[in-house]
């Protein structure tokens, strides 16, 4: 049998020293301008096979800079999507360096949906034969926790994780999220722990996680009551602005739980480091995400 | 100004006489088996390169058959993904032909993220150069109404259209949906309401859908209530087993107003047709449609 997620990403994470994650955000017109050069009205293919090739190979610089300081990378996938069918080439491809650089992959997809069609997505980036071969994806359950049993079925069979949408900070986020008593996020949280409860393994972590936000104490520590064997997904540092205590105030009392994403802080210089990244992009990003791993260290 | 998707379905559904949309998801095991056998094992490329093929005959055979019976199409997004970049270039090249066919596409992808994500997965699959060009897609707001925003924006400019998940009938569909006091899922269909006020037409029709179940009655009069300017789109007929009743339950008094989806009972013909079904799968596919449309038929 596969070694579950939960245990995978706790050996990752100790390996790195830390939890961070580098989030593979791909935003064309902010790539080093060395590589739109390269490909952009270069090659006579369309403009969206030239953007990918543009995005394969900084994403491979960025594997190269990170592989060794953290445990993990998230693609997201909407920026792939985005350059159509050369894009998830370059995403499938993105996927196959992360994997060989060890680095896990938390694939940012957001996916739900019912029966054979959760079935299906569960596969397409979950399976050990798949385009992706992810280590975890992001799920959201609006449709029903019935929606999470393909994937659950999926992760016991491959090793793989779920992060599921619990609780997100965007403004509109307490819409639905806090609706109702308890509030709506609380009540998944619950069932989570419950649907995590057979793929707990030996570190107390199970392949069924969350994707919690940054967020005042409060909240984050009710959270990790409700799911004490869940992995946090904890997205808005770095550009996102959320502060390194809100980041990890959901984690165990032994440090583990949270691991947090930095996206776009860790592959762009703003404007006035601009010329130092252009002129060694590999160098900058490396920095970047060495300054986000000191932020996440785990104590030796 | 582009003709907004609320005008542009109201068209669609007169031309064609009816509310049927045809979902094209592709399982293949379940394709005529001639579609397997000109292409896996045969070509020498990747298994899921072989699969796509045989995905995209049999999508250009059922658009064919399906072409000015019903308003549109619904492609569903997971069973392309599974086959990874081939697959997707499937799909762009089955929406390809269902425009050439005169077809809407709605595309099944349950999109939902924040602000540049979500503006990136609309530009994906609504922009009027980008590589689907579908219009409308299917969007899940747990994150929040904010969610909604850059895919309501990308509407206004290209005339497409959202179907927003409210209320599904999976079997744990009423855990978040029916949360709270008011229901969630209502809570829901009074936000979007109010989101689609801007771009509503002549017909009263806005280009801000919702997903809503066959249900009985009651539910569905009462989302209608919250919602009078939505088109909904309705599974669960057909291979989901909803009865025709309960699926327009939710129709404005004029008729118009539910998108009833079926996918199996259209595609793929029971184990008792099936000689007849391999022997001219186009006019079993043909025929199967004409019964759908005639079951959601409009008075004239």
């Amino acid at each position: 049998m596969a070694t579950m997620f939960g245990e995978r990403m706790v050996t990752a994470a100790r390996d790195a020293g830390n939890c961070a994650v580098v989030g593979l955000d791909p935003h064309l017109d902010r790539l080093p301008s060395v590589f739109r050069e390269r490909y952009v009205g270069r090659t006579g293919l369309s403009f969206r096979t030239e953007a990918a090739m543009a995005v394969l190979e900084f994403n491979r610089l960025v594997i190269e800079a990170v592989k060794g300081r953290v445990p993990a990378i998230k693609p997201q996938f909407a920026f792939y999507e985005e350059l159509g069918s050369p894009g998830f080439s370059a995403l499938e491809e993105t996927c196959a360096l992360a994997r060989e650089a060890g680095l896990l992959i938390l694939a940012d997809a957001k996916r739900g949906d019912i029966a054979s069609t959760a079935a299906a997505y569960a596969r397409s980036i979950l399976s050990l034969d798949g385009p992706f071969q992810a280590d975890a994806v992001t799920v959201n359950a609006w449709m029903g926790a019935d929606t999470l049993d393909p994937f659950i079925e999926v992760c016991a069979e491959t090793g793989g994780g779920i992060f599921v949408l619990v609780r997100t900070t965007n403004p509109g986020s307490a819409f639905l999220q806090h609706h109702g008593q308890p509030r709506a996020a609380h009540a998944l949280a619950e069932v989570l722990n419950k649907k995590g409860e057979s793929l707990v393994g030996p570190s107390g972590f199970s392949s069924v996680g969350a994707v919690v936000g940054a967020m005042t104490g409060d909240e984050a520590s009710e959270l990790r009551d409700l799911m004490p064997a869940a992995w946090y997904l904890v997205p808005g540092v770095g550009a996102q602005g959320g502060s390194t205590d809100d980041a990890v105030a959901g984690a165990r009392s032994d440090g583990l739980g949270c691991l947090v994403n930095s996206s776009r802080a860790v592959l762009y210089a703003p404007q006035d480091e601009r010329a130092v990244y252009e002129a060694d992009p590999g160098q900058w990003i490396a920095q970047a995400a060495r300054a986000l791993a000191d932020r996440f260290q785990l104590d030796a």
